[in-house]
């Protein structure tokens, strides 16, 4: 497949991906739906109107939206009809765009003149602990390497529901936090700016299909006509606030500070040449969560810390999506196993990604071992957690040996400093 | 005050209450704004051009709208005005629409040819846990009496964020839902039907004011322009899959299976009247938990069962609202402690609401004490937990000595079998 748009055999978006994303631009600041291709973003709301298939011929108007939501409400042959059409327009065999120099004029934007959104309305978010490593690594630091994994862990995927309404775009400074603390057990709690800050190296799923209804199952079986594509995510969270907040009903406002997604929401299609085997279960899981087809993915994923003090990246985390113990389809499962009915634009947080070695953990916490190794940055400063000024980036990406590479581009914030109380 | 609307003194809503609700009636299928007076709705859809005060006669518009988000987002000053506006049109002495035969045609509507509807788009949902009597006693059941309140109890307002899509109005239908769960601690997880399913009586606040960024806080003292009115809510709970699930990262599918709110959003300013003294509170909190003022509220709060096999009704809990230990303010600060912003339309449940007697406990898993002690209901039935075809009827209302009534309505629902799997 070749396209007539030029782009070096690096970038994270050939016609091969054709990642969706909401985006304005420099010269219109109402929102379009557009496709990253290399540097360049196609706008559908401009050619809403060449999605002529038999299925999208009639849903055109979903192009003209602000959101994807009511593209994701569709079904999968939707999805795959609109990205059949667009790698036929976007081929350097197809003159309906290439040849036509006022509509290809107004239908490329570069990226560069161009600033990114939240691309869905996210009904509901709900963030997963799926990473055998991280939850392990966890509940060795806080508990015991005999009790490091709860005793359900095993039989579902543990999630919990988070904030929408703080989850921003790549980009978008984080502030670091005050709340609560209990700095010594037993004794009186502390007010003041959080500590222990840390990222959280995770990938996200944006949910699909049309909306299911209160009391509906969807199994792991089903859930394929739910899943649309996924982003990567830096699920901030203050550790300090977590400890003393978090029992019995779970994290709050140590993690509502603010969650960054990237903008370019990679499609389970682009990522089918890169389906891995499930990560082994032992014990077999419950009928509703067990499906036989590979839905896992090996996705490279690297978090970059560059300090306010130097320019210099350091990257401190290699990880993959491929550790992931249970997969999206089994999340899936688990979050409406009692009934609970979904939305299209729901997302669902993988939990922070950790592999199996030491340089591929996920956060912080990990890396620095609870701030037992401090970690040595490229540019001789050490961390044992986040700093004001640090940046964090995330990066995901897959390579083949044909070179073929599919990439989620960049999600990235900026630390500032905790804002003083009136 | 007296309006030209007629209703008994034991309506809940008279003139002094008036709560705003969204409702599609018999004759029109889209979804309007209205008001409650009497048996009567008053359509905000048909008379917004009668608001024609300095501050909403340019802001019309959000009385036309399917949803209450647009009006919550305004001021409290616009929410005063709206009141005072809609009072004075209701007042026997007004003619406008007392004595315009054609608008009044158009203009009410019976609520029994009507149908409620969640009255916002609910953006985020919070769930607290705020009555101390609810804590302890769950404390005591699954702790001890000597460590029944957990260390951070008193410091904060314990809370985590709930599920949106499954928050249905009263009357919707609820399934029992089906699981997995541990009946014998040590031993193999099990999966079927809930086998503990409970009701728990809670009130909710709408959040309101216009959305606050990113990273600022809101502190108790300044949380007045962010509360718009209250509804009653049962937060069903399936207690078996609850406990099996919640270590470490909180409730999920036990809570999601649904959430039932009462269709109409009684304002604080509806409420005034029956402020009371806030709970006491030792230790003092920090200053961001402060404030000065009572913002607690003498709202009676009963708990109805109607069992399947005959119409005899049981009261089975009385409460009341001011067993809260910490105010909506309070929670409110807490939510956004460490930046997380608000939208209108956020929604702040309470928590159940349990008195200090074994009468007013606002669930069956304290009602029953863990199903050690069953329920006698009326007509000689026992219940320690739910059973199918169980309806569930939340009541709230406030009554002062000069006979004053200011009521909620119900939030009920029923619960119907579980469904089997394929």
């Amino acid at each position: 497949m070749k396209s007539f748009i030029e782009y070096s055999s690096s970038s994270d978006f050939p016609i091969e991906n054709l990642p969706y994303g909401v985006f304005t631009s420099h010269k219109n600041e109402q929102k379009h739906i557009g496709v990253a291709i290399g540097d360049w973003i196609l706008d559908l709301n401009i050619i809403s109107h060449l999605f002529s298939g038999p299925l999208l011929k009639d849903k055109q108007h979903v192009f003209k939206e602000q959101t994807l939501n009511s593209f994701m409400g569709l079904t999968k042959d939707h999805w795959t009809e609109a990205r059949v059409t667009l790698q036929q327009l976007l081929d350097v065999s197809n003159p309906i765009l290439q040849n036509d120099a006022a509509l290809r004029q107004r239908a490329f934007v570069k990226q560069t003149e161009s600033r990114m959104h939240v691309p869905a309305d996210i009904g509901d978010y709900t963030d997963f602990y799926s990473s055998i490593h991280h939850a392990t690594n966890v509940g060795i630091m806080f508990r015991s390497k005999e009790n490091a994994l709860m005793p359900n862990w095993k039989h579902l995927p543990v999630g919990y529901h988070g904030r929408c309404s703080s989850i921003v775009i790549s980009g978008t400074p984080i502030t670091r936090p005050q709340g609560q603390t209990l700095p010594v057990e037993g004794a009186e709690p502390h007010f003041g700016p959080c500590r222990l800050m840390d990222f959280e190296l995770e990938m996200a799923c944006f949910v699909g299909g049309p909306p299911t209804a209160l009391g509906e199952r969807v199994t792991a079986k089903q859930a394929n006509d739910h899943i649309f594509g996924f982003v990567l995510m830096n699920d901030w969270s203050a550790r300090d606030i977590q400890k003393w907040e978090y029992v019995p009903l779970g994290p709050f406002t140590s993690k509502n500070l603010g969650t960054t997604i990237s903008p370019w929401i990679v499609t389970v299609e682009a990522l089918r040449p890169f389906l891995i085997d499930n990560f082994p279960q032992e014990p077999q899981p419950f009928p509703y969560l067990k499906h036989d087809d590979k839905f896992n993915f090996d996705i490279k994923l690297e978090v970059d810390l560059i300090s306010d003090k130097s320019p210099v990246v350091s990257t401190i985390c290699r990880s993959n999506y491929r550790f992931l113990y249970w997969t999206v389809k089994q999340q899936l499962a688990q979050q409406t196993v009692t009934g609970c009915n979904l939305r299209p634009g729901d997302l669902l947080g993988s939990g922070t990604i950790s592999g199996d070695t030491s340089d591929s953990y996920g956060s912080m916490l990990e890396l620095s071992w609870k701030g037992t190794k401090p970690l040595r940055l490229k540019n001789g400063e050490e961390r044992k957690f986040l700093q004001d000024g640090d940046t964090v980036v995330l990066r995901g990406y897959c390579v083949d040996e044909s070179g073929l590479r599919i990439g989620f581009g960049k999600c990235e914030g900026k630390l500032s400093p905790a804002v003083p109380m009136e």
